[in-house]
């Protein structure tokens, strides 16, 4: 059987409906981010990215650096094993302690990412709580979408944010089943934020528990960076908080937060977390030493939030239709997987401006856009020279008229 | 409903059945591998490390660490994105290109583990190459069976090691569904080796791709460390080879190798690979220089070798029963959970040998044992203590007499 021309026929059908995707090869440079060296056709050129979920450019800042290369010198490049089998260092655990309290919660468990956190946390509880329900807004992430597929559990989706339609569900099932409902708090490409107290109170009163992901969220909201949670002060009405270091905090490695007996439940049960080597000890130093500055410096999270409302403003002056929401996350639609690739293509050769274009299955089909996340390291003249690539394309090119 | 309660019952009949896990904490200390400081109720004692999977201690080696600083300082502490979104940096490629070289494959595609590579991978083809049915080795890891299950393709499963039987089973399905025969090299907890070539040869003859986890074997055999598949001549023949990087190589990640369709199907189709994180670049770079060095230096394996038959001929001579196989696992079966960490617990505290005791659900309830990995940094000394310390055991405790 010629099992190539089975992969070669999928790949060909992607690229005929303009979802193929090439990835773009950059050079990240330490004191540079946002700008970095994008490697094409064997040549290198410049460009600022500004796709990044390095948020508030923690992976470049001296402070992680340094954490990570003492760690390095310290005890070396690897764990050398499973948590169980002689991988647990003395840096996961002072990491796990830190965790724990930005999320104010008994314990934390560190994951490999923030996928397999979600993948390997709900597929455990799905499957060990018997006859558990998990209620998943619709708009969640495809790790949390494959955890409670692999639990086997049942499964409820509940329109989007929706939390009338949340208690409808929740009031149709039987009282004596464990329900966990299941939400981000950031929506990661439509930057959208969750009515969090609602529901809360709503999973309160049907006795369910709370999985929140809050990955687009810690070190950039509440006043130690623990995320919407802790901005609303609902961190301890919420059972479980996943999170993860790869993205404000700037290293890799996912988590989860709750009680000591949800911990430990998943640290002895959960397939994804116990067959699995653990994180170098020296990404956990780098997190921790991420995680500890951001929990006191608030100037990244405000200028953050300062070149994010310089952006969107001057979206609005020029006239450029971009997604409403209360994040840091600025989508502006396209609509069509060819027409956004053609026009992330046309930013990065002609202006050097490299911003990914986001297709399917990251997004559904019809809504493919691109997605800007300005940075506390954009400068007001990176602001003002993608306004001004932005305003020519939207003057220049036929697309204009196909997204007004 | 109170949660915690239920998960409390559960933790219990853990403790209850001897199954309950106690990790060991440890720090490592640059340079004094398989040396490593166990914290221990406040306090630390030195320890020798005898389960680490730093199988030749490259976690430790000058030039893994000087590449993994070099990286950070040049690039930062993280990726910054998923490999779409920003997260492709030249050290990715550089990797994928040295793993592609090292099973000498068209390509390679890395991702954040090699539990995730295997579950990404088998998931994925499982699930998109139709009416697929897996023949699954029946001593596989748990990462590829949790993918094999996701995909939810159908799933044969086939006796350990036993070819017959594998043909019988591929005999018996149609001719024109794909098969894929999964299996491994090494298998890690009897550490004993598969019949490559007699595996390789019934699945070409009925058309089956074959899909081989050589993580407990790249680094450690073939002449470049290219694996069992590589020392027997076997990898152009083997459809997809899977690996990681945070055994032998001493850093953290996995990854697959095999035809360019192969790992751009993967690539563009597998949800693990796609909705995560890239690892860190200075991860990437370190795992290079790891591998670049294993490629043309024996010497820690022909030192590896010499301990672990050292050990063996110890074990043998003081009469200590150990599992017999052709690899550098040295299982020590004690078949009762409370026994196994009995005996651990006194190497630590007594002798301060670190050896983990192995349980369910890492291998089957009743097959329990001490699984020693010895290493090129193992020496004479620390191998004749440990005899030292296993003959003691066996004479003076009760237990000798349950594992005669």
């Amino acid at each position: 059987m010629n099992f190539d021309a089975l992969f070669q026929t999928q790949i060909d059908a992607l690229k005929e409906e303009g979802n193929y995707r090439y990835f773009a090869e950059l050079e990240r440079k330490c004191g540079k981010f946002p700008k970095a060296a994008n490697h094409v056709d064997g040549e290198k050129r410049d460009v600022t990215v500004w796709c990044s979920n390095d948020y508030l450019g923690m992976g470049q800042n001296p402070l992680t650096i340094a954490a990570m290369c003492e760690a390095v010198q310290r005890t070396g490049t690897g764990a050398g094993g499973t948590r169980n089998i002689s991988g647990t260092n003395h840096d996961h655990l002072l990491l796990e302690a830190e965790l724990a309290d930005l999320h104010g919660k008994e314990a934390a468990l560190l994951f490999t990412s923030g996928y397999v956190s979600n993948w390997a946390a709900l597929s455990c509880l799905g499957s060990r709580l018997e006859n558990c329900v998990i209620l998943s807004d619709a708009g969640n992430h495809a790790s949390m979408i494959e955890g409670i597929r692999h639990s086997k559990a049942k499964k409820v989706i509940w329109k989007h944010n929706d939390v009338a339609d949340l208690e409808a569900k929740l009031q149709a099932l039987p009282a004596n089943v464990p329900k966990i409902v299941a939400f981000e708090s950031v929506y990661s490409m439509d930057g959208d934020i969750c009515p969090m107290r609602e529901i809360v109170e709503v999973a309160e009163k049907y006795g369910a528990m709370t999985y929140l992901d809050e990955v687009h969220a810690v070190g950039l909201y509440g006043p130690r960076g623990g995320g919407v949670s802790e901005r609303e002060g609902l961190a301890d009405r919420i059972t479980l908080i996943e999170g993860t270091l790869g993205k404000a905090y700037g290293v890799v490695g996912g988590y989860i937060t709750g009680s000591a007996a949800l911990c430990d439940f998943i640290r002895s049960f959960a397939s994804g977390f116990i067959f699995t080597t653990a994180l170098p000890p020296a990404v956990a130093a780098a997190a921790r030493a991420s995680i500890m500055h951001l929990k006191t410096s608030r100037d990244e999270r405000i200028r953050q939030r300062a070149q994010v409302k310089k952006l969107r403003d001057g979206l609005d002056r020029a006239g450029i239709p971009h997604m409403m929401n209360e994040s840091h996350i600025v989508p502006v639609m396209i609509k069509d997987p060819v027409k956004t690739r053609m026009l992330a293509d046309y930013l990065m050769d002609e202006w050097g401006i490299y911003v990914q274009p986001i297709n399917y299955p990251t997004v559904p089909k019809g809504t493919e856009r691109l997605r800007f996340t300005p940075s506390p390291l954009h400068s007001d003249e990176d602001i003002a020279h993608l306004l001004n690539a932005l305003t020519h394309l939207w003057k220049q090119c036929a697309v204009s008229h196909a997204v007004a």
